[in-house]
């Protein structure tokens, strides 16, 4: 055992809390003179079933204390994933954060905030010392929730939330933390889960007699054409996939590819080319749907998220094929 | 106005108590008997940060009530995304939850466990009246956090939370909705995702002469061996590359492979061969070394997590390669 620390770092410590992941809420209550008042606060908890009881804690040095202090009822409003500008806006000191805000109807005279995913209508039922905080716990009066995705705040920032996945398998167990290649190595996971969403819509490449660097070929001019050789090189790169001549030219002579020289020199899609890259792409369109619907919503938007993030800290320096201007 | 609800469905009112995310904690303390008891509590939530004050909740019909309304100090672990096992442990009643945990030195008799997202050692300042719990304040005497991903609790599961991010580029907003292949296109991001790490490593794989292919088959050999042909293609079948024998012989040419008849015949790696993989798979790791540090520890757990997910949703049913049952 050693002594107690007394030199705490106020960021420091800030930072060890922020390692608890928490809500992000609003709490809301009104003057005696009417005045609405409204805070952002992530120290809201809930404390007791029956009676229901909730809590949260407001610094003493805040503005509103003397109303959440004085007043019979407030509300806390649990903050949807579509709401972080609005806890930026109760975030911040300011005379009027309701100016145009529209409130629904309340059990009390504190404001009631449309679009939350769940709300707590509460009575005042103790307020407890807390140091430079005092803590409020409130009876709830009336509550209500929806399926809105809650948004969280962990490690100083906004984040959201997935439900945590068991392991797909139980391989991860049995694998010997000493093997280099195991089942958490990102690069397996990355590889495995593309070849299978490709193997979803590889039947329709078959059937249109494409292989893999046929359909990075195709899709490239799907969004731009014509290109020249080098340029859908280009932009195929970073598979590692040969893009020569003879790619070309057997995409030619099979007639999905032609060479035009209006507006520019350069390959464009044939009509069956497109007929043929269309036809894939609603297929891969359609496994997209599947796994979405298995993985979820909310899941699908984050995977794109962290898979964006991913190709931006190894992108070698593609060129943009959606937004380069054109010549 | 309407009139207060004295109704509530204990778990209708969880439920919507649950779209407030939290993270995960276990609180412990000492009896004066020595017996050592634990909670796991999701009712944390820091108070003050001058003094330093954290709070969390503990039913009245708990057992340990005793023991914590008796301690002068109990220790709150916020659990990190791999102690959801331990979670489970601790939020169980049982004798001894104890048993076999190595625990870190404390400043108190409180036990201290490892391996958290972040922990607090807290002397008993306050106890509240929560109705059907008692609202334990405490001074943190002293704390730490690491870098694990915290785990989280919300709308009643476990789940993991990833940094709310802006979008890496502008292309998206540029994208035709009517766009087919678009940016947004989860194939196209993990095909770019799969590729781009890749050829993170790539330089490793040319000076080793080795492809994608030689690549797919000396990896699986290095987590199993022998395997015959078969094995061997149906452990990579996912991928459509070929794994035939003109691949395999070429494997053994280059000294890569060798057949064995003993235990059983098949292929096995070569010295040589071993060497080769253990160095791309280096050099893999180092990859992801770098894109995790990049993109952040939570959000590469989470990637990976949201990869599994995808690949259990579009798994065709691969044979197991790390657990299944030697022959």
């Amino acid at each position: 055992m050693s002594e107690p620390r007394t030199d705490f770092d106020p960021r420091d410590f800030r930072r060890a809390l922020g390692m608890f992941a928490t809500g992000v809420t609003i709490v809301t209550a009104r003057a005696q003179d009417g005045t609405p008042v409204g805070v952002t606060a992530n120290s809201f908890n809930s404390v007791s079933i029956s009676p229901p009881l909730v809590l949260w804690s407001l610094a003493k040095s805040a503005r509103s204390l003397p109303v959440f202090s004085g007043a019979t009822h407030w509300n806390v409003h649990i903050l949807s994933e579509q709401q972080e500008t609005l806890s930026n806006h109760f975030a911040r000191a300011g005379e009027d954060k309701f100016g145009g805000l529209s409130l629904d109807d309340s059990l009390s005279t504190a404001p009631l905030l449309p679009d939350c995913s769940a709300r707590f209508q509460c009575r005042t039922m103790f307020q407890y010392e807390g140091g430079d905080h005092v803590i409020f716990v409130g009876e709830v009066v009336d509550y209500d929730r929806s399926e809105r995705a809650p948004l969280l705040y962990v490690t100083g920032g906004y984040a959201l939330a997935a439900r945590k996945a068991a392991a797909v398998s139980t391989e991860a167990a049995a694998t010997p933390s000493s093997a280099l290649f195991s089942e958490e190595l990102l690069g397996y996971l990355l590889g495995r889960a593309h070849y299978q969403f490709v193997a979803g819509f590889r039947a329709t490449l078959n059937e249109r007699g494409l292989s893999d660097a046929d359909f990075f070929v195709l899709s490239t001019l799907s969004v731009r054409e014509p290109l020249s050789a080098e340029e859908i090189a280009s932009h195929v790169a970073y598979t590692a996939i040969d893009v020569g001549a003879v790619l070309l030219r057997s995409l030619c002579d099979r007639g999905l590819l032609r060479l035009t020289d209006t507006p520019q020199p350069g390959y464009s899609l044939t009509g069956a080319g497109r007929d043929a890259i269309l036809h894939v792409l609603a297929a891969a369109k359609s496994v997209e749907a599947g796994a979405g619907a298995q993985i979820g919503e909310m899941e699908s938007t984050m995977l794109r998220n962290l898979l964006k993030r991913l190709i931006s800290a190894t992108d070698p320096g593609l060129p943009k094929l959606w937004t380069a201007s054109q010549p």
